[in-house]
């Protein structure tokens, strides 16, 4: 079978989306550099919200990007990781992000013209 | 200026949103093998409605990603292109979904296990 995430019914297309969505992309980019625990995350993927972290981690460790450990101590203690796969992908995002990151200045001067000419 | 992601009111989240977002990511992929006019984008990116298509070009046309070519014809003809930028953009964006795509067997094995683990 071909994937192909430009056709709306392929599996391929959610998958992406949770990579690559406003929560997932970060949340992959912080496990880049080893296991966190749940409330590590919550505090370097600044902005996210309890719930919408956990539907995140629940979507990437369904995909198999995304490794979920729960020690059976009291309280109990829950550590993410990537799979090689995440990692992988991970490794991707990141060069997506390092682009974005470093050319902003460009961005935002693309932004002022494009803004005064609405002006 | 250091650009971060990870930091909420950074305005390179944004951007990244725009490029990975549902619409954003797939907006750019059909336009990395070339110029399309509207309704020919509107084709490729399977499932789009039109007001998304037209938020989607303009977030990205603003952020200097995607430049917008109207011909005064008569009725007007609009290409839609991506800039450098927007290009070296595509290609770390197609990097990523060249993955998704060719790992989604093993995906779809990790959500089957996920699945039953549950049921």
């Amino acid at each position: 079978m071909e994937f192909n995430v430009f056709a709306s019914g392929c599996p391929s297309r959610p998958t992406l989306e949770h990579v690559t969505g406003r929560w997932g992309s970060l949340t992959v980019g912080a496990l880049r550099e080893g296991p966190l625990r749940f409330n590590e995350l919550r505090r370097r993927v600044d902005g996210v919200s309890e719930k919408m972290l956990a539907q995140t981690l629940h979507a990437l460790e369904r995909d198999g990007l995304v490794h979920r450990d729960a020690q059976p101590t009291n309280p109990p203690r829950v550590d993410y990781s990537l799979t090689p796969l995440g990692h992988e992908t991970a490794e991707r995002l990141k060069a997506l992000i390092d682009l974005v990151e470093s050319r902003m200045p460009e961005v935002l001067e693309a932004q002022e013209r494009y803004d005064s000419r609405l002006a």
